[in-house]
């Protein structure tokens, strides 16, 4: 039988992985590398030093490539699941031609793997279409969430009340009902502008756990254009950006 | 100047340690313990064994009283910030008699100190008071979410979509509005069996982590007793539990 790793790998900061994720890089025959096209620099720095250091000798790389998607989509629950069926094609043939009977094959997701991921649901549809057999195991990682929430000292939620996790496509629709604490993930439109910033507080971060890592916080009216300015000049300088923020409601 | 960590451990397996919290606990003087009359003897068994691993000779543990704590109480809210304000004040006084000038102290926190935890809380209140001075420094964890995704191999979220973290306390009152994918932690009535099961799945999980784990996953209205019946027997057996589990509505 073959067996697959999905291991997150942490937001940005080698110091991220846990134990767990080390140890199973180190039984890794072959690692899956999907994102091409769309990986940056850093993300692929960071698991360049993370098989370096973890890595067996012996161990292979399988590299495909990732197909091509229409980034402002009109129906883009349908882009996307589109976009992982020509993935899971992709990943279905590395593994075939790659991972041998009884080896181990790994795929190095960032942050945690089931936070905005795609890769479980990719083995999931391979696994349900029947041609290839495997095994797989998740192994958590630290989520940008988390990494957010450390860096600026607080609680994702406040004392017995619930948060909720949502994206810059969906906040433009509306603020979440009857929740005070939001986090926002795949945000490419700075979408903390459009919300009403009457008592609210914001908690943002780019880059988090890497070297270019950019913190700003504090209340949402008087920060926004800081926010704009730097996040601006950070995607500029560096021809892509990631970053996350929590949008708090005073009481 | 005195330095305090405040150290995500992971939700119970210790592999879940990051290599950031080893080493943290590596340049660690003293541990302080505050949980007492509540830890239960898995997670001090999780510590001790992580402070053995990676804790440095000489390390030193503060252990303090944990207040008492009313378990039911009419205000939820009101009730934990008396009991963290003085909690606050027997960590304050921790503090002050064990960690000397120039040392590094550190808190354990169970699963993410992000999530539903107060120890951030508790030192930003000694700050404030303004009477005791330290820098602190919070590294992220494995949170139990995190790792009951894992081990049920799904995302919390769906494809765009957003998800909200909750408590049993609140799911009690009403499904929350507009999301279809709700994790409910700290919920020790049972809650799921309270919402209309019609088309909705769960994946409850307890003990993740440990080798008491317990994973059960379905159509809530075919598995709600299953899991009644098993937590219950292990609640009994141990004397405690702690569960948590993502009720998803199906489309
Ligand atoms: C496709 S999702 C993947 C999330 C990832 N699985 C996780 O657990 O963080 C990508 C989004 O994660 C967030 N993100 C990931 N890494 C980040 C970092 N280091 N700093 C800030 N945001 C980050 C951004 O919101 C970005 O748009
Ligand atoms: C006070 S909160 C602390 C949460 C913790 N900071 C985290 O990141 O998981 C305690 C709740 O976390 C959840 N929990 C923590 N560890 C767990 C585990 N190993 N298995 C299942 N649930 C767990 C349960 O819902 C429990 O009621």
């Amino acid at each position: 039988m073959r067996k697959i790793y999905v291991i997150g790998i942490g937001a940005g900061d080698p110091d991220h992985l846990t134990l767990q994720a080390a140890k199973a890089i180190g039984r890794t025959d072959v690692f899956f590398l999907l994102d091409k096209g769309e990986a940056k620099e850093s993300m692929i720095e960071l698991r360049r030093g993370i098989l370096k250091a973890y890595g067996k000798p012996g161990r292979r790389i399988a590299e495909g490539r990732d197909p091509d998607r229409d980034r402002t989509p009109a129906d883009y629950e349908g882009t996307i699941a589109d976009w992982r069926h020509r993935r899971s094609e992709v990943t279905e043939a590395l593994i075939r031609e790659h991972l041998l009977d009884g080896e181990t094959g790994a795929f190095l997701v960032w942050g945690d793997p089931s936070l905005y991921d795609s890769t479980i649901a990719i083995l999931d549809e391979i696994l349900a279409r029947g041609g290839t057999r495997f095994d797989y195991e998740v192994i958590p990682g630290i989520s940008s969430v988390s990494a957010l929430a450390a860096k600026h000292r607080i609680g994702v939620n406040r004392v017995g009340r619930p948060f909720q996790v949502t994206t810059g496509r969906r906040l433009a629709e509306e603020w979440p009902a009857n929740v005070d604490d939001v986090i926002v993930m795949l945000d490419a439109q700075q979408t903390f502008g459009t919300v009403d910033a009457q008592d609210v507080d914001i908690y943002w971060g780019a880059y988090i756990g890497t070297p270019d890592e950019m913190l700003v916080s504090g209340p949402l009216a008087e920060v926004a254009d800081e926010i704009r300015r730097v996040r601006a000049e950070a995607r500029a300088r560096h021809g892509w950006i990631m970053d996350t923020y929590l949008l708090r409601r005073r009481p």
